[in-house]
């Protein structure tokens, strides 16, 4: 594909309605532009713009549509396949000024946000507020266009699902220029075909988000964690099936091996409650009475005792509930802090299957000859699986890695899972998303595209690639 | 457009692999398959073939596509705005007898269903094995194909949301015969552009489901509802928004005017446990505890006498839940029993909005001088209403039912809300759609339409109107 390189004309352009301190060029704009967290794929954007409004976000894109040029939307770039890399240089727009929560309609139960707002100001408000925007993925710092451009899911997924359940409304803007309203402050709708959930996970590939209407739900008034130490890798994660089956009313089950403990013990400073243990499951209740939850929770600790937990420690004061979140919550940066590279596999895989899929990355380990922590969302089959490079040259590198990859989703093919639970296609693993899919269906997406971007403008290239 | 009339050489096309027992022709076609529920479009196809596997649903679409023969896919015919009648003859695909219950995943909590199962008994099987599956549209005889295909809501998408919610995956055939696979027994999924998502809602138009596997939840133990008299139309459903903001965990919100119950006690010879009161709400909860269910209804009870509730009856014995659900069940055909012909608006709106609307029918009601008895799923802001013609003759009824269609669509549309929440478009409310609808995103739907039916012969010119 053939996209404009930006000369002073259209810097021009843009300084006609955008203030110097918005806009950014050549040497002035930042290196962090050009990769996002994993940094896989690297390449800088002709201009940086710090958008402001949906009315900003439509003229650009109207010359960025008729000039062609490339334009890819940015929240914080804590995303981790390249989806918010500029591959083809353009404009890069910076949604995180448009960080503004908007209105809180307690009568409808929604709240309505500007792209920019980060999950944890959300969570935050949500709270204050006496409610709950339930979709908890780990990274707090994500825009809440990030997570709706992922269908981000996070821990609490087995109650409450995924970002894609709690978006009402959307505001965007087509590569045209034109700004759509699609879904509404409505609980039910079947009028036409659903152009929001297309906008959904799309990674920014069909239309610019610029404002969202999220569903809340009312604060549960108890939340209590249940922290169970298994003595080998296999009787933790083997529990799993036997917990979602037991009907019990879980909001979130997370696993942890030891060594991702120790990781992160040694990236906080900071001693978990117990790390004597092979592997972890934390689980978490909620609901609206104590008596309610400890039923439930008594129920599960009991199962998990009978399934081989050592112990079932409660986690119900407010510093357990920190020490035990935030080891969780750092997984990701302190696997990142003790390598030199890695990349991540985010596959999910039938909630059954679970248990076979993390014994089979002990395997791919001991074949491959490389270090792999993981650690995942349990109870949802989504995996988190970090190749790490430690030191090892170019070459051996990628070998390993593409071996390791390769065993990994062909793996979930297999059982009927797929290449990305939450965090997206991106850049990186459109390899992956083209294994798993049939080719007609690469076809219809191809052409949903060119229904949303006829020239190809929005985030080129990334999901589904243009050309085979 | 032009589809082709078929003739002997395509009988025998499908005598060469359908039983006789299978396959109706010219006269031996029910009457039944001209037109749907509500019956405001007839039209006879030229063949009805009652399919039995995916293959012959593939081997069919194929000949049809190779020789522009329009097909269209029928469940019971339980829908209200033509989606299921073949407006240009050819091939009706009844899909009743797919109807297994194929496998229930008790560690995925799923179950997978052919399309043709009804609600009912997919509501009893889930109810037999300890689970629920929450959709509970009124309508219990449709099959599930056809809840998929209109995004059915009912009365418990207060608390647990719609169909849409709870399909896991789909099994459809395109157009031209090819058997796609859209999403898995996955809990999350970033994987590319949500195709099912597509599907649900698109009343037939885009591919024909042939299997669904759809996510169950534990059972409830208790399930209580609360029936609650007003004094005035008014104030019990004004009542409405603070309960939705008071934050309790509530199942079910419907409202109900004096005289639907009157019609329905009439209609099923079976008395209303009372019916002295102009309006009221039945409020349904449900948990795992009886404490817990008790706590929410007592502080939503107080609640509602404090709103001007006159009593607040417990339903909690099978035989009153009878009485109640039962009456609740038939007020669509009650309704239908008090007149020679009505036609229905299936509006939704933010559920904050639902008083003004229901009084705005009783405006209209006036205005236009025609019976407007309606019910509701006041929680979640999804309307029925009917326009009852009472013998008047075809210019007077053809004119008033104009009038107050465009009346409250063009009021649904002022608030924020949609043509159809749960019914669907079909051929009916097309124009309803097209004046909500912006041109832009007509013209998405419309290349949406083609990316799956490149010859439009699938349902053609349902939801959106082929040409302008």
């Amino acid at each position: 594909m053939d996209y404009k390189i930006l000369d002073q004309n259209d810097f021009d352009f843009f300084a006609s309605f955008i203030e110097d301190t918005r806009m950014f060029v050549g040497e002035d704009i930042n290196q962090d532009y050009s990769h996002d967290e994993l940094g896989g794929i690297e390449h800088m954007p002709d201009i940086v713009v710090k958008v402001t409004s949906a009315e900003e976000v439509s003229k650009i894109a109207k010359y960025c549509n008729e000039n062609k040029i490339a334009m890819v939307a940015r929240g914080t770039g804590s995303g981790l396949v390249g989806a918010a890399v500029p591959v083809f240089g353009g404009v890069v727009l910076d949604m995180t000024l448009m960080n503004e929560i908007l209105e809180l309609d307690r009568e409808n139960l929604t709240v309505t946000v500007q792209p920019g707002v980060l999950l944890m100001e959300l969570a935050e408000f949500a709270d204050d507020n006496g409610y709950l925007y339930p979709p908890d993925p780990g990274e707090k710092t994500a825009t809440i266009a990030g997570n709706i451009s992922t269908n981000a899911g996070g821990m609490r997924a087995v109650k409450y699902g995924v970002t894609r359940d709690f978006v009402s409304a959307l505001e965007v803007v087509l590569p045209n220029g034109e700004i759509l309203h699609l879904g509404g402050k409505v609980v039910k709708n079947s009028s036409g075909y659903d152009l929001k959930d297309l906008i959904i996970g799309s990674e920014g590939t069909l239309a610019i988000i610029t404002e969202a209407t999220l569903r809340l739900v009312p604060k549960p008034e108890i939340s209590i964690s249940l922290l169970l130490p298994f003595k080998s890798i296999e009787s933790g994660i083997e529990a799993v099936p036997a917990i979602v089956s037991s009907g019990a009313n879980i909001t979130a089950i997370e696993f942890m091996q030891k060594d991702c403990i120790l990781y992160a013990e040694e990236y906080l400073g900071k001693k978990f409650p117990d790390h004597s243990s092979e592997s972890y499951l934390i689980l978490t209740f909620d609901g609206q009475s104590k008596t309610e939850v400890e039923k439930e929770y008594s129920k599960i600790a009991d199962l998990c005792i009978e399934l081989g937990a050592l112990d079932a420690y409660i986690v119900d004061t407010e510093e357990r509930k920190e020490d035990v979140w935030n080891a969780r919550g750092a997984f990701l940066e302190a696997i990142k802090a003790s390598t030199d590279l890695m990349d991540e596999c985010d596959v999910v895989v039938p909630r059954s299957r679970v248990a076979e899929f993390i014994n089979f990355t002990h395997d791919v380990e001991d074949k491959v000859g490389i270090r792999i922590p993981s650690f995942g969302h349990a109870g949802d089959g989504n995996l988190h699986i970090y190749v790490c490079r430690d030191g090892k040259d170019d070459g051996e590198w990628e070998d390993k890695l593409t071996k390791a990859f390769d065993m990994f989703y062909g793996k979930a093919r297999e059982m009927g899972g797929f290449p990305s639970g939450e965090h997206g296609i991106g850049y990186i693993k459109r390899k992956y998303l083209l294994d798993k899919i049939s080719p007609t269906e690469v076809r219809i997406m191809r052409e949903i595209k060119r229904a949303f971007d006829p020239n190809l403008i929005l985030n080129p290239d990334k999901v589904i690639p243009v050309n085979d």
